[in-house]
């Protein structure tokens, strides 16, 4: 019986008990792009009231090949050593045609996926919004509902969402590896300026030199960079999945930044400037979509934009035409 | 006699000779907010046909106190030397109550200002547009129409301006001093991104040590950054306005710039994306504005923030009740 047949009151509440299968479809529900799934998975999230210091959102970003599935196990037994119930949502590259995930979640994090107290999904980053998936704020909101205390997003080092998942997380970690040159074009601008804790991974044996040097180097980029938002310099770890070195450290790190966060108030007001941004940046955005998605001013768009392309018109005239014949189009459907 | 009563191809005519009284009142024209405005100067605009590769638009930032208009003046002194027409605009944080600029063109560059080749205007930059004035795009076309070849846009090291003079320029030069610690500070994130040519000014008697030192650091800072659009990495030159050195060597770095950009066709194709990326952002932002112009719609979206922030309603659904709000707004209107 699909849960879209009961009360609403009742999924809540079943998705309250921590119903994994139940999350997981609310999830694909929360994917999708239909207003009614939109409307639906809305419904349920402002139904339910909870506080913020009871989960902490951490997202983990790095290159693929830098070992981050296998840190992210081995950090994700020591939270649920503690007793702590552990989701991880994993944002994927997604196959334009079948919209799944191209990674699967049979194949990572295999031994955690076991675990009674974990929730692994992956999603397609296909839906952006800039970098992050437009679900993925809702997947978070659901796993917490079920019960789910801390949240790990985790997203692959391509394009724009390394930086974004910091829009919906609390606590951002980056993963890298030590090397020089060609490895560390890799590590890309700006990410002193979000990242909470920099992890060098893969610092065991022969690598150990050269992550120490890696760490050096970070260390005095770190200098050059202004304080960020939550006036902290990102903090720098050496690790080692395989031999299971610095994974105590780094759940000290994350407990001691949330301590610190709860301690100011900081939390609650971080994620209230996220939703208000996210809320801000959705509408306008759709909003103009939608706009374009109108035939007559998407013509008109593509019309404007040929004779800036050969020069017969300049930005500033093309734009007061645009609006003009925006605010008319309204009007035209309003005489007919 | 206000040109606004001559035929508009006259008006064209003078400023073509070069009229810098001319050119005055009509950068003022560009940078009303008044929509009659707007559209005198974009006929102006679109009724000359100007050439790219006749001029070279060149912005220029840098913080407070690291000598930006005594290196502007010794490089101003050097183009004229060579027969070039120079337009200095600098973007000023202009004053709100006067919307006049704090600065003021009579205390910057005095000897500069008073060559015949030379046009200097400062604008305030209130009309933002992510920092950048919207008129400055006006302006450096109706400087370029009145003959100026060189055109040097210098906004001040503040918030987004630093980042933004390069989406209206074909090359951008950064100027900083020598220094560690707090000075280095004011290094902003993302500099060697969009910095065609770093300038550290002041490198003149005992601070020549501390320049050398911040020149290796931002070099090596510079390895850690990946290539930027143009494919190139910035350059770092010590210069000193007081001692007049490294000025030459500013102005051959200037020359095999465009030399290159001008090989590869790239200072069309860039101006190009400019362009169009301007009219989107324009257009978009605007009629974003008029939007929330609209009393019902402005009432509405305060609304939903309220609810958003007192956690009565969810980022997701108050996007949709403002979207269904604002299409709903327009039939209303279209019923009326």
């Amino acid at each position: 019986m699909s849960y879209r047949n009961l009360p609403i009151d009742q999924v809540l509440s079943l998705l309250q008990q921590g119903d994994k299968q139940l999350l997981a479809r609310l999830i694909t529900c929360a994917e999708s792009n239909k207003k009614s799934d939109q409307i639906y998975i809305s419904e349920i999230l402002s139904k339910f009231k909870y506080s913020a210091n009871m989960t902490r959102r951490i997202g983990i970003t790095g290159s693929p090949g830098v070992g981050k599935s296998s840190l992210i196990e081995k950090i994700g037994f020591e939270l649920i050593k503690q007793g702590r119930k552990l989701a991880v949502l994993t944002i994927d590259p997604s196959s334009s045609l079948t919209r799944g995930s191209i990674l699967g979640d049979k194949t990572r994090m295999v031994e955690l996926s076991k675990e009674d107290l974990v929730f692994i999904r992956p999603s397609p980053s296909k839906n952006h919004l800039g970098g992050i998936s437009e679900g993925t704020r809702s997947n978070i909101q659901l796993c917490e509902i079920a019960g789910f205390q801390d949240i790990l997003i985790e997203t692959v080092g391509i394009g724009q969402s390394e930086h974004e998942v910091s829009s919906v997380s609390d606590m951002t970690i980056w993963i890298g590896i030590g090397g020089a040159g060609d490895e560390l074009q890799g590590i890309k601008r700006g990410i002193m300026e979000w990242a909470d804790l920099m992890l060098i991974n893969k610092s065991d044996g022969s690598n150990i030199a050269k992550s120490t040097k890696t760490k050096n180097e970070l260390q005095s980029v770190i200098g050059f960079m202004p304080f960020r938002k939550n006036n902290k310099k990102a903090e720098i770890l050496l690790t080692s999945a395989l031999e299971n070195q610095g994974i105590e450290e780094i759940i000290k790190k994350i407990d001691f930044f949330f301590q610190d966060i709860l301690n100011n108030n900081k939390l609650i007001s971080t994620r209230l400037d996220q939703e208000i941004q996210f809320f801000n940046q959705k509408w306008q955005k759709e909003i103009l979509q939608e706009l374009l998605l109108q035939k007559e001013i998407h013509i008109k768009h593509s019309e404007l934009i040929n004779l800036i392309e050969s020069k017969k018109i300049d930005a500033n005239s093309a734009s007061i035409q645009l609006q003009e014949f925006i605010f008319a189009h309204f009007k035209d459907r309003k005489s007919k």
